[in-house]
């Protein structure tokens, strides 16, 4: 069972991002995960980790659902 | 600044419920929290707890979303 965080900046707009990332994921994964949050960030930040590793950036990547989900799947499922 | 702890019946189908809840919370009070979490439960259970603190349980009242905005105000607003 994994942790899943969505670090997102508040003063950005990007909760509507954060919970349709989370939603998506929740939808997907729910039964191999025990919990999943929302950390409040500031400076532009888009981060989701599962389990302290960093799947996805927006730093270094473009924003997308489905990829982001892509990128979470090994690392939860079939685990 | 707070963290608030949403615990839903993932076979239940309480997801939706728990992401409407999350998003009221966030939409009002996301200035005040550090974070804000789904966590993954059965056998019917839905909780809202902040620091802690159970707030809300689906156990003892009727789920209403602003029922629970309501009752999470006072433990962030204004700290």
């Amino acid at each position: 069972m994994s942790t899943i965080e969505i670090e997102y900046c508040v003063p950005c707009g990007f909760l509507d991002r954060a919970l349709a990332v989370e939603e998506a994921i929740c939808r997907q994964f729910a039964d191999h995960l025990n919990r999943i949050s929302l950390v409040m960030g500031d400076h532009g930040v888009f981060i989701v980790r599962v389990d302290g590793e960093v799947v996805f950036d927006k730093a270094d990547d473009d924003f997308d659902v489905d990829d982001i989900v892509r990128r979470v799947r090994p690392h939860v499922a079939g685990r």
